[in-house]
């Protein structure tokens, strides 16, 4: 199966970037706003039981902490991706990092950005258009995070959780 | 915020379901093919806190128990779902009743059937084609529970998931 690991902000988060998420982001119906913080990777039933036991001991390790947006940013000329760039605290490195070692798949294929998207897979003159409407905007968002979940994706292309991860509330 | 409690099957199983929803159930986008245990009530961030520590409780006294569907039904006509009739053990009804007693308020409309839709809000002349095809239809699923969700609304009508429940793996 196909898994990812990620956070979901808040609901008023989430509602507050679907606004832009619903014109430019064709994946808007696929997964809520999120963080990814591991990238999509293929395992198997046996497999994913290891890594659920990782991740409990990975989110007992964790703390509740604060996720902040400040600026608006773009993956261009690598890709046109636009995305909420999210304030670079240790925790989100120290997650990350994690769920690449050990008994996990090292899938990455760029450093580890934290970021939320807003557009993709616009062409080069929406790109351009839409960076500059939304770069000028005063986007200030905070939350506070306490867990992630494991997420996967249904053939439709949808992705459902399939498990939840509170930190420091994990029976393993 | 607006919540519900549901058991999502499996990821096949959800796939072929949605292989109908898809043509039939303006909700396919909104949310995976579930089961429904408790229907969408509103509740408080304090409130909610309790009810997690509840549905803890009522995961740890469950068992994984099995699904399964062979049958197609609806309600009309009080109302033109049409949808797959869970067969109907115990398990569940425990489930669906625990959740409307205690701390919990009690927003039960009708009795529980256990089911998962596969079709709603059809006109007239659609119910009685779409009933008419899908009941003649062989479908037999079987499959493993051993948790389920408790998922909020967002403002776009998509549902999330806020934390799974594992039978007998949570931490009090």
């Amino acid at each position: 199966m196909h898994y990812g690991i990620v956070i979901f902000p808040s609901k008023p988060v989430q509602d507050e970037i679907n606004a832009y998420r619903k014109r430019y982001d064709p994946h808007y119906t696929l997964i809520p706003p999120h963080l990814t913080l591991k990238e999509a990777f293929d395992t198997d039933d046996a497999k994913i039981t290891e890594l659920i036991t990782e991740l409990k001991y990975i989110a007992n390790e964790t703390k509740p902490f604060d996720l902040t947006v400040n600026k608006v940013s773009t993956f261009a000329p690598v890709t046109n991706t636009i995305y909420l760039k999210v304030e670079p605290v240790q925790p989100l490195y120290d997650l990350a990092e994690k769920m690449q070692s050990g008994k996990f798949p090292d899938n990455r294929t760029y450093s580890f950005v934290p970021h939320i998207t807003m557009a993709q897979d616009l062409s080069q003159d929406e790109y351009s258009d839409v960076y500059g409407s939304l770069s000028m905007k005063d986007i200030q968002l905070t939350d506070k995070i306490d867990r992630f979940h494991l997420v996967y994706q249904l053939d439709n292309g949808i992705w459902n959780v399939h498990e939840s991860f509170i930190f420091g509330k994990e029976f393993v």
